[in-house]
C-alpha cells in the first residue's frame, strides 16, 4: 500500500481484471473521490453504489464540488478495505493486508428526474439489499435537490496484498511472534428509531461484507 | 457525506478543532493521498501514523508518486471511518453516520537516516502499541529504501454525522422501521505463524478502535 498505487502490469500487486475491481467495490460503501480545484488537489469521501460498470455518486445540488464534478473534470475514485495488520520480525517489514480499487474518468451528470429516483433506489439497495420494498421511493422534488453523477469503471487499477508476512531474517528475532491481525468491518445491534413491531431480516442478518446484489456480476 | 467537505463555519456537521482531528486519525490507519500528477487528480491508499501535530507517512524510494509528494507539491489527505448505515422512512433520507477528516498541506521530506528508522518506530506504534519491544528496528540500509514524509496537521476540517435518521415526513410510511445499523472496524482471531510459545499481550488485546497512545493528546 505504502508504494503507490500506479501498478505497473508486471506488479505482483496488480491488476486490471473487471471482476477483481467489482469484487472490492462490492464490498464497500465508501469512496474518496479525488479532484483538482483552483490547481490542487481535494479529496472527499462519499457514498457509491456499483451498477454494472459504473459507479453512482450523488450528493447536494448546493455542493460546489459536485458541480464541478458534473462538468467532467478528470477524476480519481479509491476505494480500499484494511483487511489485516501484518506483524514482521523486523520493524521495516511490517505490513497491511488490503484490497484497492482506483478508477480514473471523467463523471457524466443525470438529469433526468426518473432516471434520478430510479438511481436512489439502486444507491439503497447495493448498500442494504431489500431496503426498497419498504421505505418510500424518491420523489421529483428530492431527485431535483440532488445531483447524480455515474462514472465509467473502464480506467482503473486494482491493488491488493495478502498472507502473512514471510519468514524473519537472519538479523532478526528468531523467538519473536510473527503473523496477522485480521480486520473487518462489522455491524452492532441495529439501533431502533420507529419500531413497528419487529426489526426487518434484511437490517437483522445484514452484514457489510456479505451483501446480496442484484446484478449477479 | 454526498454535500462535500469543504465545511464552512455555519456548518452543522464541520468543525475546525485540532483535539477532533486528531481523535479521528487516532482511530485510523490507513489515509487516502490526493496529489495531482499531469494536470489530472490521482488518489492512492497509505498507511499512516500521527505524532503530535504531524502526519507521517512512508513509502518506498522507487514509488514516483512519493517522490513527487517529497518534492513539496499541495497534497490532500482524507481519512474516514464508516460508523453505520442511517435506515430512514424514506429512499432521500438514507444517509451513514461517519467521522472524517481532511487536510492540505506540503509534505517535507525526512532524510536524516536516524531519524526515518525513529519514524518507522513510531509507525508501528502508532498502529500496535507495544510492538516495539519486540521487533528489530530499521537498520540504515532499511531507512535508505524507503521514502518518509511529515505533512503538518495545520490546514484541516473534521466532518462528521451521528445519530438517528429523524422521524419520518408526513408522506413517508408510518409503519416503516428506522433506525441505524452501527458499524465498526473489528479485529479478528490473531492468525500465528512464527509461533514463539505464545501470543503477546499486545497482539491478543488489541482493537482496531481503541489503541493505547503515547503522545497523549
Amino acid at each position: 500500500m505504502t508504494d503507490g498505487h500506479i501498478v505497473r502490469r508486471q506488479s505482483d500487486r496488480g491488476s486490471y481484471d473487471f471482476a477483481s475491481a467489482a469484487a472490492v467495490l462490492d464490498a464497500g460503501f465508501v469512496c474518496h473521490v479525488g479532484l483538482v480545484q483552483d490547481g490542487e488537489p481535494v479529496v472527499i469521501p462519499m457514498l457509491y453504489a456499483r451498477d454494472g460498470e459504473r459507479l453512482l455518486l450523488h450528493g447536494s445540488v448546493a455542493s460546489r464540488l459536485l458541480r464541478e464534478l458534473s462538468g467532467g473534470i478528470p477524476v480519481c475514485v479509491t476505494v480500499t478495505h484494511l483487511d489485516g495488520m501484518v506483524l514482521a520480525a523486523s520493524v521495516f517489514d511490517h505490513s497491511a493486508n488490503y484490497r484497492s480499487v482506483v478508477i480514473f474518468g471523467r463523471a457524466r451528470l443525470i438529469e433526468d428526474p426518473k432516471e434520478k429516483a430510479r438511481i436512489f433506489d439502486q444507491m439503497v439497495e447495493f448498500m442494504i439489499p431489500g431496503r426498497t420494498q419498504d421505505a418510500r421511493p424518491a420523489n421529483r422534488k428530492e431527485a431535483n435537490a440532488t445531483t447524480v453523477l455515474e462514472l465509467p469503471i473502464e480506467t482503473f487499477s486494482v491493488k491488493q496484498r495478502a498472507g502473512p508476512a514471510g519468514p524473519p531474517g537472519k538479523d532478526d528475532p528468531a523467538d519473536i511472534w510473527t503473523g496477522v491481525i485480521p480486520l473487518a468491518a462489522s455491524a452492532g445491534k441495529p439501533e431502533t428509531e420507529q419500531d413497528p413491531g419487529r426489526i426487518p431480516d434484511y437490517v437483522s442478518a445484514w452484514r457489510p461484507d456479505a451483501r446480496r446484489l442484484e446484478d449477479g456480476d
